[in-house]
């Protein structure tokens, strides 16, 4: 086994404020990390405190590294822009045989990162989620700004629910907008921002002056047996500002399954700009911590 | 009654082709017709053949015409960007009631055209779809350019076939883009168009240089239980060309009910940008013509 129960945390980094926060997390709790920082995705201030770096697709060199630290259990955090399919085909194979990768790759966006923690578990490594981690920094159910759903939102939230439960077996749906019962935009592997970004523009280019609120909520939630060590939703206040050019009046987030970056500044920009900012349960998902 | 037996077909015109289309087949197989086009909408080669202009949301000028006329048929033909729900509310409130005006719009995009459909229907007129008065325009089940589906193509018709049947239940869903099983796009109130757009910009950030062509479906259907009145999906030369830009390698439509613009122009444009075009059944609809 690679793993050991007196090793370190291994924080294997992609870019984005989460690896960041896990690291101060950690640090703050004092338990042991190493940090391997993907070349080209980590930020300069996660850098600093790398124990190592790695291109994106040498899985030769990260499952050495790990053998080499012992971890008691490895995390994946960050987003990785995706990897062309030929480059993905290459890296892998290096391991694997080709029709096994082959098909892995063909499953989807989830699929290409499920095998690399199915790569890394069978090298003995433990892989947990920074949520298992650092449970903090997940949504809990008594989350909430200052301002409340008013009835058009409420009535949104559940379609918006009702949609991304329907959606689960389709492998997409983290994210949708809805405007009372009114579906705006269902999110594709494009993203929260640029989804939120399609509303905007759809509300300017049929409305002429937009109003600065609209109303429609964005929904965001884990797919039904989604690997939350994989790709779990994360919001921020970057989320929060683009929401409200969107013209929307809130933002529901699934409680105890998506991450909330600097959560007092999250909430601050949503009273701020006059969003709310709730977490709801997901009916598809185990209970949550309040 | 305000219909008559004897009376012309009334074509109440917005833009695009499919006005012009359906005008040029009453005049080759000889019915009696009168256009009414919205100013600012309908196309110039329409607006010649006019009998009246009115404004879009002039109501009480359409029905006035439409009086006048002592049409057999009311056909609403042709895209409308939608105007702003004040401007709406203003328009339908002269001849409604307020609270009755305000659900019917909140209730989404179709549902507004459904309104206008209710209102004329109430003046004692018949109203029917484009494809009642034209069948020919419409995909036969034996619609096909020279090139077939691929495996992969058939496996990405079936999961659009599936996802666009879940998402009748939310008033959307006439179309999608599928990757064998990998859903890379929804179309929202966008329309297909930019949805298109969206997965080429996808593929452009994602793979770098992007090649010709590396896969993919559009999917185009008539959502369960819609009003094919109103709101019918169309392809034409145009929808074919951002296919193939997005990289797609085809395009199955729901045989029966999707509007076909220059049928030959558009299957000559699949054979020459490489992509199969087809129609399929749609399990939730009624068997259609061979």
């Amino acid at each position: 086994m690679a793993s050991s129960a007196n090793g370190p945390i291994a924080i294997v980094a992609g870019s984005g404020r989460l690896p960041i926060q896990l690291v101060e997390h950690l640090e703050q709790t004092g338990q042991d990390y190493r940090v391997l920082a993907f070349r080209g995705f980590a930020a300069p201030e996660l850098r600093k405190k790398a124990h190592a770096s790695v291109d994106l697709l040498d899985l030769k060199t990260i499952l050495h590294t790990l053998e080499g630290w012992k971890p008691r259990a490895v995390s994946l955090v960050g987003a990785v822009r995706r990897p062309g399919f030929s480059t993905l085909l290459g890296a892998y194979s290096a391991l694997r045989n080709m029709q096994e990768v082959k098909e892995v790759i063909a499953r989807g966006d989830d699929q290409v990162l499920r095998g690399a923690v199915m790569l890394i578990e069978e090298r003995g490594h433990r892989v947990v989620g920074a949520h298992e981690l650092a449970p903090n920094l997940v949504a809990a159910r008594s989350l909430s700004g200052s301002l409340k759903p008013n009835e058009d939102d409420l009535q949104a939230i559940a379609v918006g629910l009702d949609l991304l439960a329907s959606l689960s077996a389709f492998d997409i749906g983290q994210g949708a907008v809805i405007a009372r019962k009114h579906v705006l935009a269902i999110e594709g592997p494009e993203g929260t921002d640029r989804m939120l970004r399609r509303v905007a523009g759809l509300r300017q280019s049929w409305f002429g002056l937009r109003r600065r609120k609209e109303g429609g909520v964005l929904i965001k939630a884990a797919k039904r047996g989604q690997d939350l060590r994989v790709d779990m939703p994360t919001i921020g206040p970057r989320t929060v500002a683009e929401a409200a050019k969107a013209g929307l009046s809130g933002i529901a987030i699934g409680a105890g399954s998506t991450f909330v970056l600097e959560q007092e500044e999250t909430l601050r920009t949503a009273d701020r700009l006059g969003l709310f900012l709730i977490a709801v349960d997901l009916p598809w998902m185990e209970s949550t911590r309040d």
